[in-house]
């Protein structure tokens, strides 16, 4: 199963700036070999169900073995079985419409 | 790793009401042997990282094979280092503030 | 217009512990007049949507003033146009499939 | 009190197509003038909280009135006291640090 998803890991207990966290994570997500883009609150990642999702409790692992005690993390995991679309379709399919 | 997640599927492109969608997911987390309670707008569940995330899988699996063609799930994701929390716990530690 | 969310609001940058934030939060809803009901990940709040959305400001507004130097909430936001529904009958359709 | 929110607004009961929906709220948030930027599963946005919740609200009733009978929008919404930061500053001290 395919699956585009984006997520955003909140590091708690380690003060308010949480980039060095964000980007392991996506030394993780490169490192997993799967298509990814920043943004200013998370990050895109697409790929095989299995492989994003052991990509994103990896970053969890990365991120306590890097010193936060606790994190809190949002997913928006979305999957379809109509079609493929990656994450550029979705980009343009919205701008086409402008 | 233990988790607590809040998960909400949003089935889409079968109509407004999603409440068989949901209650078929309820079954999913009961089968998985998971501790788990149903919210208005998600469900919390707690467990292991690797049978929580299983159980999300199956409910995407699952709610495709009932006739939905696309899902977009939120899920929160927390887990923490410094000492084990329930989900009992979590909503026992902010009435006591109160 | 009438909506309902599910609102999880994370101070940064103020320790592990946010149970005494989030106390803060619920009563600032309370306050409000607004329905809610508290679980292990979050908050449903039902009401007007000013109303409703006001209240998540004051959040804001209060978790800063208590000395949270940044937050990160997530917000759940739910309205339909077909029907009324509670947050009670939410629950209440989902159970009443299984 | 300034905000940078990433917005993602889900219709359901109009099929799987959505891109039109999103399209529209593009619009709001231009003509809102806000500055925002689209990604492959939300828009960021950033402006002062009064105007950018307008903005979500009025995403809300356009898609209504477009036809959609239900919404279910997700929103991460960040606030900080500590210092000015904007959309671009996000990515960027992220970037630094890999």
């Amino acid at each position: 199963m395919k699956v585009i998803v984006d997520l955003c890991v909140v590091p708690i207990g380690v003060g308010t700036s949480v980039s060095s966290y964000v980007a392991a994570c996506s030394d993780v997500i490169e490192k997993a070999g799967l298509s990814s883009k920043l943004h200013a609150y998370g990050t895109n990642i697409e790929g095989d169900w299995d492989d994003v999702m052991a990509a994103v409790k990896r970053c969890h692992e990365v991120v306590h073995d890097m010193g936060a005690p606790r994190i809190s993390t949002t997913l928006r995991v979305g999957t379809r079985t109509d079609r493929t679309q990656t994450m550029e379709d979705k980009v343009r399919s919205v701008e086409a419409k402008r």
